[in-house]
């Protein structure tokens, strides 16, 4: 557990080493970015045997996170090499204007020291070297992380090795540290020194964070990813050509990794009197359990299958609700009910349950889909299993307007790594206008400077006239890309 | 006063026009901008006539401040017309990555409904038809605005013109309306169907409203300019080279519009010792009143300067204090005090007095003047006046920290609505990582959607392969201008 004292020496250390990030150049942290990318990749069999101890993920599921997260260094390692990040803007001075227009040069500049928050369920693309931790150090701001109980061995372990490689590829002292202990979390959140927080989890735990960084004297931005439904909706069309082929999609995907993505698919919307749910029954019929992330996580789930039971005019149509954590792990659960019962009792049928299950809720019109989507809280995905021909633009409009990221005849679980990707959604998918996975997730730690007549000299290079490294940016109004 | 119901009402109505306004075109939008740009020219003499009786501001001021108004109404034309806005980025499949990729679309789109809280001094370009109305109105967004008590008729009858414009451009009822009155506007940052604020004013109103934001069940984004001390730095070259000129220069600035300009130098650091606080008592003393904005503010300003004057090693340099608001408006007050009694009593001496003051503070030395910069809260402006071979790097640093725009040899006062401005810094200058003038203010009311896999047909043009309207995009990571 780290102590105050600690936490304010580690605070020190990384306010003065955000002072020499913000001042490196772009080539030189892209280089600290690979140097900590190698090293993971150089020790992964290392780190998938500790975290496999510690979260049940079991070795190939583990690989994978460990070359995704290395991958997710190595784009935000380009992303800051390309330079559109720095949204650079020159408007050369108009002297003739009324009033005369100065010369004005925007470019977008780090934000100090920044606090992560590790999550349970991804303990290495959302923990130590995960994607907040890689976007923040990629523009120059320094990190401390607050590691998840749930895999604090592997934390440590990680937190070693991103130490020493970005040591030995000549960043400043102090601009990386882990810490523990939940008190020490909430003085992260509360320290004058951290400019902005980044956090993955629940929504109970991330709405407490999010109150403390915004009723702080100084207010600072929180960057939660907190909670997600990911309605998938399924037309008459889409039911009545593949319900074989969709129900075994489904159940591959709200089972993968014990159902604890946050992007799990936890509500269906099905056209009333299809034979969907009895293919779903069908498809789920051979999945045993898996073991859960932690003892809390595997307890809470009977807990939160019980309370969605009790609901009127839910049932179980798959699965059954163990009295309590089973030892060999959570089996999946389906229930099915009604958009009718559903919009007589959203706010507690509409809830996420971390696990393996899945709510199938059958709908006898579009207006009745309407409706009942419009009771859904702000989600990460939304999903449409439609046919070639349907008309779907009015359901797409309002799946655009509930999530962040809507997918034609897809999962959502399986989030690519890309310049164009959106994770995140209105509240309570996530707190911001802000994605935290992909290459625009860096704009999160940056504010906009503008310098007006000033010398080239204090210039940032991207906004002195010659431009030696190419940045696209924009001039006179007009962008140009070299 | 409105009321509840009345409310109720108009958020209805702007949720309505809010879904049709995101589904019009960009060129059909800035249609709408340009015909509100129109009618405002078009009544520019009977609304600087109104707006003087309110503010008395006077008529030169008023006219210009119309001509500002509707040169960013059609700057936001242009830049919606540009398309770069969009933050369109296109990742053709890779079905042959592990895990596949899919392909995957991205583009910012419009938040909803927002709120608008008009400024006290400025009276159209940060109120009714201001930058906050016309950057939400450009994205597609619709406006609800809550009147400043200050210039309650001059926003009836803008308000009137800009519904009347809107309407007979084409615009959907509803998208924009006026409300007035304290607990209406509260009721506003309250409302379910608000999506975002965006606010210009006080420390402590926009503190209680922004707490309110943030305390929804859903919280939601709070676009709030509060204060700013716009910290100014004088070498000690510039002030042996000329110290006449910068008297004036700063004379002039600090008075201007009687000193109740958000950017305002408040607090300028010079070198000890030198002839400066002369000169600035000699650029002063032909200094008359002016009058305020409203009596409350006038009110204020004796008190703000009485506060001053008490704290210890504080002196009047230039003016007098008045024991009551004076009716023929506030003359300029200059106040001299040393770095040293600064950094013994930092919070009473750097805080905001709205009026024509400003505070001359002695440094006597570099070290000396770093210590004191970190205690100045965050700015909008942090300006240098220094002579051309002077070595000004680490000062550059520290204001770039400080402030959302650094000038040189320049005055802060007078904002230039373009595309590179930044107005807007750490807090408490505003509680956002943007710009509440110029062409990026747009972002604050968009938010990011993801397509995957998505059929041509449902896409916005702008992702659609053949980009017909020759919207800047990102595709496979490459930025294209066409």
């Amino acid at each position: 557990m780290t102590t105050t004292s600690e936490l304010n020496e580690l605070t020190k250390a990384a306010t003065a080493a955000a002072t020499q990030a913000a001042a490196a150049t772009d080539g030189e942290r892209a280089a600290w970015l690979v140097a900590v990318a190698d090293a993971l990749d150089a020790n992964t069999d290392e780190l998938v045997a500790l975290a496999d101890t510690e979260t049940h993920l079991g070795p190939v599921r583990l690989k994978g996170e460990v070359g995704r997260t290395t991958g997710q260094l190595r784009l935000f390692a380009d992303v800051i090499t390309e330079g559109s990040y720095l949204e650079a803007i020159i408007d050369h001075a108009v002297p003739s204007a009324t009033p005369p227009k100065p010369d004005l040069r925007r470019i977008l500049r780090p934000l100090g020291p920044v606090g992560v928050f590790s999550a349970s369920n991804f303990p290495f693309a959302f923990s130590v070297a995960g994607g907040d931790t890689a976007s923040a150090l990629a523009v120059g701001c320094s990190v401390i992380v607050k590691a998840h109980s749930g895999h604090l061995k592997l934390s440590e372990r990680t937190a070693e090795i991103v130490t020493e490689a970005l040591d030995k590829a000549g960043a400043p002292r102090g601009i990386f540290a882990l810490i523990s202990g939940r008190s020490a979390g909430t003085e992260l959140v509360q320290h004058p020194a951290i400019k902005a927080v980044g956090f993955t989890g629940s929504i109970p735990g991330g709405r407490a964070l999010f109150d403390l960084a915004v009723s702080r004297p100084d207010p600072i931005p929180f960057y939660g990813e907190l909670g997600s439904l990911n309605p998938v909706v399924v037309t008459a069309a889409a039911a009545a050509a593949r319900s074989t082929e969709l129900a075994e999609g489904l159940v591959a995907s709200f089972t993968m990794g014990a159902g604890q993505f946050c992007t799990k698919p936890g509500l269906v919307f099905i056209p009333a009197g299809t034979g969907f749910p009895d293919q779903v029954v069908t498809a789920a019929a051979g999945k045993g359990g898996a073991p859960m992330l932690t003892t809390r996580i595997a307890e809470a789930y009977p807990d939160g299958l019980r309370q969605l039971a009790e609901q009127p005019g839910v049932d179980v149509l798959s699965g059954e609700i163990a009295q309590e954590a089973a030892s060999d792990g959570a089996a999946p659960v389906v229930f099915s009910t009604s958009a009718s019962a559903v919009l007589a009792n959203p706010d507690s049928i509409l809830e996420e349950c971390f696990g393996p299950t899945t709510v199938l809720i059958e709908y006898t019109d579009q207006d009745e889909l309407a409706a009942v989507l419009a009771k859904v809280p702000g989600s990460l995905t939304g999903t449409i299993h439609a046919e070639a021909d349907e008309e779907v633009t009015e359901l797409v409009t309002q799946l655009s307007g509930l999530a962040g990221r809507v997918l034609f005849n897809g999962w959502p679980t399986g989030v690519a790594v890309n310049w164009a990707q959106q994770h995140g959604g209105p509240w309570p998918a996530t707190t911001s206008l802000f994605t935290s996975v992909g290459a625009t997730a860096v704009r999160r730690f940056l504010r906009p400077v503008a310098y007006q007549d000033a010398p080239e000299a204090v210039l940032h290079p991207a906004l002195r006239e010659a431009n030696p490294l190419g940045i696209p940016r924009r001039v006179d109004g007009t962008l140009t890309t070299s």
